[in-house]
């Protein structure tokens, strides 16, 4: 390691000494996020910024491509049409934020700053909806919330964050779930296909369901320190917010009916999610689908004849093809360079200097394995197009061996606790499904219930932890 | 007219009757926009955020050509960032909505919901900025911001919309003053080029310029009913701001300085704007470049052997260029839906029927002139990309013809003033550029100097209304 290199990666906490700071240092110092001067709320900068688009674009097109389309609500919704459905402002209130004020006068009503959309969206649904012919209603948004939170961390948890919240209606319960399940395989896809984060898929406990919700599915990641993240979620809302917002079609048979309804959300919270997964001692390694910058481009020895030129001609042929950024400043080393691309995650180095060019070759250097290799300079846009989805099948790879390596099976409280301590991760194990079991666990020890995965396992008959029969196996973890 | 033709129509104010009545008729019937339960809030409706959505790729494609990235600054902006600039302040404070309570706890200090973010993002900068090799600073943001508004009117004027602000720092005078003039050109662009909407570029009066600019830029569209809109601005911030936010950088000389900065914005205010230019007494006249359905495919006698099958195969076959939508809704017939894609605007119908199968052909109806066309089927999708450029240029001739019709020139306030309440549009004359002579002008007549053109024209040496000596012509309208 130079002494540059050690410079670099000793302003980066080692992750084995404090994830916490770690995360907090890799964020920072990588320019995707800074604290705003309003506690909890933080600005995107450019270089996080620009990942988000990325998400945005692939997923905006999947949603697209399922019939859906995009509109906007209003910020603001009266405190009125949030008490509409009971569980759902039980859920909400403690964390809203409430405009009192408009100007100079105090409004009759006050107004919160939506945290989710579905009383207004349904409002408005009630006034659009006619007749079974108008369904299925698909629509998405793509906006910002906020929810008043008392202990942040940027991406992660926040006060206000960008998402996107899907919002359907359906003429019967069967189309609401499929509908629900759809968007959750393309949840999973986004994690999977575009991340490179596994995931695993399954149904929510009722007490961690979403309020107001008839069951709740989300996809769950895990990340490096061992906690779970919930990366998206998708709701069968069934008729509890029609039936209160009073949404009524007249059928085909010349009957008055709720319909059923969905909704659906992912959160910049996926970037904090690819951090905690792929991320190392070094900085950010980001998966090559979603990075601001797939490739970077670094002259050596730049003043020397003919360096330069070649570099541009490179530069103007990936350009085509690929995110590339040239680093010629001429007040840094490529040590330097090297060493603050490899911390901001870029997947793809290319290093070329006046030997290189004699030989008609470049250095290609990939950040998730750092290792080099020199490719012809006629073949390298063809390699970096290979690499990149190698780069990106192996980031995928890496991920799912190191969540079954923190994956486990328990068979009683204790067990779970003592693993817990010393070595988290996902833990497997039969569970009654009562709401009081899910209590004590969670109680002390922060254990929550990830899932009721999909793929179930069948590892006996009785509850882990309260001996009470059960029927289903549930992932558990401590949690973000 | 046929019978369900004059129907449609019908539920259509004409503009010659009630301008405004027309727009709120076209807006609410063609399913772009909702009123929202909160009073001054409008819900955009697919058809026309999918309009927006086209806006927005065109100028962000824009901005990012031209250096910019994009980044997302919070919401919420503590009341005394507000007032850190006292002409903003001053500016803004009577129309923002205060946040007051976080959940149940009032809050410490009040937050405003973001009227516009120069003070959040000044804030942001001045910790950001250390070297004037950081410089410059070219941001931008999409996001919706809120004014308190008393009298609304969707996309024209609403207490929330959305829109794009831009915000730059650079280290001389002459960089900020061509950033700011470099924006207004491709919103000039944007204006013309996409939307076919001619616009009057020029430069704002005192009392008109942005609440702590430097100066104001904008660009003015004259609408059928004669008068202005506002349809996009940008600023010279100059050192205002960057001086209240301590925004310092250590120049090539060594000494601490302020940057320069310049902010600019557009909204969805574009989208009232092109339907008051192109919209006609049977609804919407879309430009093609942002349609979001730019031909509509209306099978004749469906029922019929032969029709559905070709009209699917001219449907694949379009679709691959175009925005396309294929109506074989079976209980409507041709008729209501030509009525139906008419008042929606979409730039171009395709009908085919039988015989024109028989004959190899399709019948192409163009909305802006309302003429059809007959046309080879296998030249149809190459004659549909010319005819979406023929139209967008006759849109854009119509408008200028309009526009320049509705152009005057006056002597005296007197002529103005008769002017005004006759024939409204733009008038042009010379202007002393004093506040007292302006506000005398607006004075019971509601007519605002629109700009100072960028193009002049030397009609005399001395203000048409107060006789001083007068060095620039100025436009003056109504506005909206
Ligand atoms: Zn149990
Ligand atoms: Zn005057």
């Amino acid at each position: 390691m130079g002494k540059k290199e050690k410079q670099f990666v000793a302003e980066i906490t080692p992750m084995e000494v404090d994830f916490a700071q770690w995360y907090t240092d890799v964020i920072l110092k990588t320019d995707l996020v800074d604290y705003s001067p309003v506690k909890g709320f933080m600005v995107i900068k450019p270089y996080g910024y620009a990942i988000w688009e990325n998400i945005q674009q692939y997923m905006d097109k999947r949603f697209k491509d399922t019939g859906h389309k995009n509109c906007y609500f209003p910020l603001l919704i009266p405190e009125s049409l949030l008490q509409k459905e009971a569980e759902h402002v039980e859920g909400f209130a403690p964390e809203v934020a409430w405009v009192t004020h408009g100007g100079k006068e105090e409004l009759a009503e006050r107004l919160c700053v939506r945290p989710t959309s579905e009383t207004i969206i349904c409002e408005m649904y009630s006034r659009w909806l006619k007749s079974y012919r108008d369904l299925p209603f698909l629509y998405n948004q793509w906006c910002s919330v906020v929810r008043w939170e008392k202990s942040t961390r940027p991406f992660l948890r926040t006060s206000e964050f960008l998402w996107q919240e899907g919002h359907t209606l359906h003429e019967t319960y069967d189309e609401a779930q499929e509908e629900t399940l759809r968007m959750l395989e393309i949840y999973k896809q986004t994690a999977e296909e575009l991340l490179a984060m596994p995931v695993v898929t399954g149904q929510k406990s009722e007490k961690e369901k979403f309020a107001g919700a008839y069951a709740t599915y989300t996809m769950e990641a895990l990340m490096h320190d061992g906690k779970a993240l919930q990366a998206g979620t998708s709701h069968n809302l069934g008729q509890h917010f029609t039936t209160a917002f009073n949404i009524t079609y007249l059928d085909r048979d010349g009957e008055l009916k709720n319909p059923y309804h969905t909704s659906w959300g992912v959160s910049t919270r996926l970037i904090g999610g690819l951090i905690m997964v792929h991320g190392d001692n070094r900085g950010l390694v980001l998966p090559p689908r979603v990075a601001p910058t797939q490739v970077v481009i670094v002259p050596i020895a730049a003043h020397k004849g003919g360096v330069m030129e070649r570099t541009m001609e490179l530069f103007s042929e990936l350009k085509n093809s690929y995110r590339v950024e040239l680093d010629d400043r001429e007040n840094y080393s490529p040590g330097w360079k090297f060493n603050e691309w490899e911390m901001k995650g870029v997947p793809i180095r290319v290093e070329i200097g006046p030997k290189d060019i004699e030989n008609g070759q470049a250095i290609l250097f990939r950040r998730d394995t750092l290792e080099k290799e020199t490719v012809a300079l006629e073949d390298l846009s063809g390699r970096v197009q290979t690499l990149l989805d190698e780069i990106h099948n192996n980031m995928l790879y890496k991920a799912k061996m190191m969540r079954d390596e923190k994956t486990y099976y328990v068979n009683n409280f204790e067990e779970m606790k003592e693993l817990m301590k010393t070595k988290p991760g996902f833990v497997k194990a039969m569970w009654c499904q009562e709401r009081e079991c899910e209590d004590k666990i969670k109680e002390g020890t922060g254990i929550t219930v990830r899932c009721l995965p999909f793929e179930q396992e069948k590892l006996g008959d009785t509850c882990a932890f309260c001996e009470k029969p059960a029927h289903k196996m549930a992932y558990f973890a401590k949690a973000y």
